[in-house]
């Protein structure tokens, strides 16, 4: 397939599935030079952040059930060795990919002669991990091949100093000079002065590279800057890296959006697609994301002292406005979440109430943060868990189902959720004036004004311990099973034990239904009677209804499970 | 106080009480310099890794109490808050301190006007979150002054490209030159080199210099390198770098152990020391990490794809065996926890067996590389989590009490725990066959060869289910309880559902007894009646019986606890 039928095809099934446009349009010709430079079946590829890699996917034997991208049962939104084996990683989170690559690369030096590339984002590279990996590239391997997709943008603007290097290296005057008389006389002159700069013998040219001395004092030759959408010189590039005995990195520099004028002009807006008829128009409508930058815009508006942290998900996380109205108090760190958290936590010891956004299966990097520099001298940092539950679409690297496990067993942390976006305000303001750290999750998706728990007449036999969205789901339940009562857990932790004893008193059967993994969740923290949540098991892509229905959890099927409960005695239950 | 004079108080006190003996001797005329230049009450001073911050404690009005070092109830083995306000933030964790640092720096931009000064050692400035840091220090602070400790060793010998920047710096004819002119010329000179170099005027001195490239190319100004251990060379350094506007790294070159010979010899030996009398030797009796590194070793002299990883902690995890004899297949990434178990994932893909040892409180760094890098594709990692439970004198920062509660969520990953070396020996095996990761716990400590769970005669009223070296514990506590049996839960997860049941129904009692904090422990997993397991609260440093005594976790407090729970009626317990 060429160049222009793989985008057409990208756009055509992201326009109605939803997925990530820009990143993948700006990676065609990358994925296109590697398939036909390497051998998919036989050398590892591995993406960093999978977004990039839906013409990979097209080109190593997926194109027929491209179209099922994001389904239930369809199409991984990311590379997934359990899909196909030319998918060499998952590769959802960001910066781990030279890690993992490494490895991989390590493995051959010892019984293997195949190649292994990584391909990585200029955003993801400045993560913290993919620093790691590149200090230790030179003892860890004899030979790895990193394509650096250069496009001047993590899912927003381009944050940090490591990403100037790049911004300093595209734009000096020479490149120009050179990209101009390849573009002009061809390939001839390119594939010259690629080899010139690769075997260090013009050594001024390089002087100007910043980037370029940056990798080599790492132990790695540096080939580039590429134009990556100028397939023979990205063939005859990785060519060259895949000839050499070193480690090499390829910068190429592309464009998100590639291809697609709206994607090209705003590729932020087109960083994710939602699936729906656009013309040239990515909507969203009023969520929990939106909510939570509002009300804290209206805190900061009063308190001076409030700044918003983000890595990387300025948009995502709702903090645009914010970003608007107070430039100096919005922190964008890049893809740094645990150098976020800790920096949250300098913040608070010196008087400031930082608010940190950020996706609950990204909050994973940055647990021991949380840990020592926030729980353990208990600062005032706010945590605003963000896509807490199931995601959906996006699938298992970013389900938001273990942040309760992983964070219940912190002292001094407050964990709570809110129901709906009346409650949502009050827990933030609170939260803000608690001198103790506080975690706020929220999932994805449309938010409501106001939920009251389902209060039941008569006799009370079972009560529904749950939170946050949930709780109409719990309304929904008890209102079809007599005696049942909703407990809304406002904070998870600490719970309301005093209730819970008094209900326990009384016989009531305690019942426990969270959006989160139920191994470490709310129910065995509370010795739930039945628990109603995920299983332990990777939870796929999918709709979130066919999601739940496939796990038993929607209202038809904890109703059925749940009446089954109350009315089997004891001995019988299994 | 005298540089001597510190030197001798902390070599009296940290002989007799154990601590950190090689990295506080480097850093004595550090503490001293900083706490004339900067205000200690205004200013503030963070430690990375506060194991260099001994002389910092006593020269902030802790001498008189230095005595209590590590005792339970006495002196912090690292930087705390809550004992002084010296002590700007907790440092038991490296890698932090520069985000922490900018957050305080960020913060004095809005409010303050005190100056924020952070120490950094080699090893830890080459850890993920610092990189993240240093690359987002330009937006986050206009000044922040960070000296770059450099003793040319992470806890024992330095790896990654990065610390050898600082190697050629060091060892550039032109800084030998210098450092000689400044030592025969004295003060004069040096400070005339210093000014020089950092107001760039003279470029080529600087051009030989690759670690003051980098650290510009991200914003800072570079003063160095400075001799660590000349008082005035180091006051008049950071009385340059207090003076200007921008941010600035010194660069100090020290020596691990300064001052003592056998620790200045043997740095690695006595970077932590045991409590015993020592005549310049450091003993180790034979531990559970003794015990690892030789099943591990035996195991990878029958099985050549056997790599064992380990993150700077190659002593302290009983790897030094394994390294002399598989060189190649030992692999220390240095302070990297994130990068090593996503680099296993990668070994482990292509074929590898890796082997990963690391300490309870340091695999909190690496949580989402193992769900996501490892978990999710579901990859045979074996991750060898030493330090598990209570650690003792190293306090809260070290505990190992989490490790349960993170990783127990995670879909695919078998946790187990052995009881003696026996054991150990077994599931270190049975792990290796596995074709799914397994996390292996074990504590700080001695090893018994076999220990058997305690078998009561007679009805058995109550079933205490543990794990690890605290069946010890519970055979102890179950021999002074009529128709009380020990479990041995070999494996966490899954545990044996099927025995649980079966006591279950004929009226068990289920009791949990953990070495880990109870909240997302094996209690709640299993549901226990009665859970014994450290509470939720951050568990300060001390003697471990002691520990347990305070926390009623001895032998004594359990017989009395659990007697009294199980001769109770059902409705007066509380």
């Amino acid at each position: 397939m060429t160049a222009q039928e793989i985008r057409t095809r990208i756009v055509d099934v992201v326009m109605r599935n939803g997925g990530h446009l820009a990143s993948s349009l700006g990676a065609v010709e990358i994925a296109i030079a590697l398939s036909e430079t390497f051998d998919p079946k036989k050398d590892k590829i591995v993406w960093d952040v999978g977004h990039q890699a839906y013409a990979w996917k097209i080109l190593t034997g997926r194109n027929e059930i491209f179209s099922t991208l994001r389904k239930t049962g369809g199409l991984s939104p990311f590379p997934n060795p359990a899909e196909s084996a030319a998918d060499a990683a998952v590769a959802g989170h960001a910066g781990v990919s030279i890690s993992v690559a490494s490895g991989m690369a390590a493995a051959r030096d010892a019984i293997g002669n195949n190649h292994v590339v990584v391909v990585v984002g200029d955003a993801s590279i400045a993560n913290g991990t993919a620093f790691e990996a590149i200090n230790n590239l030179a003892e860890a391997t004899k030979k790895l091949i990193v394509i650096l997709n250069d496009n001047d943008m993590s899912i927003s603007r381009p944050v940090g100093s490591f990403a100037k290097f790049f911004g300093r290296l595209i734009s000096s005057t020479r490149y120009n000079r050179v990209k101009y008389a390849a573009e002009s006389a061809g390939h001839k002159l390119r594939l010259t002065f690629l080899r010139t700069a690769y075997h260090k013998i013009e050594s001024r040219i390089k002087g100007l590279f910043v980037a370029s001395r940056f990798f080599e004092n790492f132990g790695m030759c540096y080939i580039g800057p590429v134009d990556g959408h100028n397939l023979e010189a990205l063939k005859e590039a990785f060519a060259v890296a895949r000839g050499d005995k070193r480690s090499v990195i390829v910068h190429v520099v592309t464009k998100k959006g590639r291809g697609y004028t709206p994607a090209e002009l705003n590729p932020t807006a087109y960083h994710g697609v939602s699936p729906a008829p656009l013309d040239g128009q990515a909507k969203k409508p009023r969520d929990w994301s939106c909510a939570f930058g509002q009300i804290l815009l209206d805190a900061a508006r009063k308190d001076e002292r409030i700044f918003a942290l983000t890595a990387g998900m300025r948009d995502g996380t709702g903090l645009t406005p914010f970003a608007c109205e107070f430039p100096n108090r919005l922190r964008d760190v890049g893809i740094a979440e645990g150098h976020m958290l800790s920096f949250a936590a300098g913040l608070a010891a010196c008087g400031m109430k930082p608010v940190v956004a950020i996706y609950s299966t990204f909050l994973q990097r940055a647990v021991d943060q949380i840990m020592h520099d926030i729980c353990l001298p208990s600062l005032p940092v706010v945590i605003c868990v963000d896509r807490a539950g199931i995601v959906g679409a996006d699938g298992a690297t970013h389900q938001g189902l273990y942040d309760i496990a992983m964070l219940r067993c912190l002292p001094n942390l407050t964990i709570c959720q809110p129901k709906d976006e009346q409650d949502f305000t009050a827990l933030l303001n609170e939260a803000l004036e608690r001198n103790s750290p506080t975690v706020i999750r929220y999932p994805r998706g449309a938010i409501k004004k106001s939920v009251q728990p389902y209060i039941p007449q008569g006799e009370i036999l079972a009560a529904i311990w749950t939170t946050g969205d949930w709780v109409e789901k719990a309304n929904a339940v008890a209102s079809k099973i007599a005696g049942c009562q909703v407990v809304h857990m406002r904070t998870l932790k600490p719970f309301d034990e005093k209730l819970l004893a008094s209900q326990r008193a009384q016989g009531i059967k305690i019942i426990s239904l969270e959006n989160a993994a139920t191994s470490g969740g709310i129910g065995e923290a509370i010795g739930a009677d039945l628990k109603f949540g995920w299983p332990d098991e990777f939870i796929p892509h999918g709709q979130v209804a066919e999601l739940e229905k496939l796990y038993n959890l929607d209202v038809d099927s904890i109703v059925e499970k749940l009446t089954y409960f109350l009315n089997t005695p004891p001995h019988n239950k299994g």
